[in-house]
């Protein structure tokens, strides 16, 4: 049996551990909550229970429909069995409506429907604090070959079709969404860390109300009943 | 003949004039020089001639070489009577070394060569401080048609490959340049605004000494005077 060892890196909301099969790690999800590049900072407490449950049903309907991953199975409450990759490192943005960053950087309008789903990166860089980058950087700055980034772009609009009709059946609107990718030791690019309310942008289809992270950083109250809300949802659909 | 009428609109470094021939407008460039979003400011007696003798020279060179522009007839040390174009609300950058915004926003090396050149836009408004803007957001917030941005991307690599050429022959390394694209009347996408040292970062290909807007920006002096020299490398090399 694969068994846990050492801590291997420490993220904001997650923590990887070696194991005792060199191609595995264990991802841990914690309880931490950041905002604004690590600004804003709590604890709330079960998130990482919640996350970690939410994250393993979406990735399951992935894999069901021919999405390839880096999850190999989920061992408790708040932890997962995954396969080593080498991370992107691109943070993975697709957009179905304008809000947050897009609304104050393009002076969009809050809320406006796309005709067709923004694909989009950001540089995974904490003191460049995370820049927009397009294609043309990524090649220039060799974080991805050209026939890498196609990949990519090709798995996140697919993931976004699969994850949209997902949510509809939910009463949920998937406004946007942040993923990432990893390369695995023969070469595939496999979808890797989290989906879960932290990362993705989900209102109510009837009363708009938003059920994921912007509650945490817009102090709008009841989180963790919002992404209990969540995972309640998914679960009688997914049942 | 066509001649002169009212202001229309006035931008940092040109004025653009109507004319008694409702498709085109008299583009008057001025001697003023911004930086910095317009925080840093100066006048600086005969840019405006330099310049508008520079872009002279390189519109013609571009056209003898197929680039369409909206270039029509220089008609004195200030003017220039062009087609009247729907300029697309993007500045259009190629790259063919790291410097600049590229520098302090990736963390790139200082002058680094890109194996291939980078090709980048950004959304011209002001108000929101000409933000750096991917395809998909341009599409998104119908700025450009898909096939329009691949019309644009195109013809700057392009305009790229044409100005590499020509600078070379003067000993002049083309680091960056950012160009504007307008739409004429019939549909057609072509060059427009000026190219010049305010827009184009040039090098001396022994020294590396800058020959552009950077020595402005930088406060390096003698401004007008290597202005003077790119319009003398280029008369040399054009004649």
């Amino acid at each position: 049996m694969t068994e846990k060892r050492n801590l291997i890196y420490e993220g904001k909301a997650k923590q990887i551990y070696k194991t005792t099969d060199n191609s595995k790690i264990i991802m841990y999800y914690k309880d931490s909550a950041t905002a604004f590049n690590g600004e804003k900072k709590d604890e709330l407490p079960s998130k990482g229970i919640l996350n970690n449950k939410i994250s393993t049903l979406i990735y399951k309907y992935l894999i069901e429909n021919g999405v390839k991953t880096h999850w190999i199975e989920t061992l408790n409450d708040r932890e997962q069995l995954c396969e080593k990759v080498i991370i992107f490192p691109l943070e993975v943005i697709v957009r179905n409506r304008a809000t947050g960053s897009f609304v104050k950087k393009y002076g969009a309008e809050e809320g406006e429907i796309f005709k067709e789903a923004v694909f989009e990166l950001s540089y995974k860089n904490d003191s460049l604090n995370d820049p927009l980058i397009n294609s043309s950087h990524v090649i220039a700055l060799q974080l991805a070959t050209k026939e890498q980034l196609l990949e990519i772009k090709k798995q996140a609009l697919l993931i976004n079709d699969l994850l949209k009709n997902l949510f509809s059946k939910a009463n949920l609107i998937l406004v946007d969404f942040k993923i990432e990718f990893g390369l695995t030791t023969n070469g595939d690019i496999v979808l890797a860390d989290e989906i879960s309310p932290d990362s993705t942008r989900l209102w109510d289809e009837n009363s708009l109300e938003k059920l994921d992270k912007d509650r945490f950083r817009q102090d709008l109250g009841n989180v963790i009943k919002s992404y209990e809300e969540v995972l309640n949802r998914l679960q009688k659909v997914l049942s």
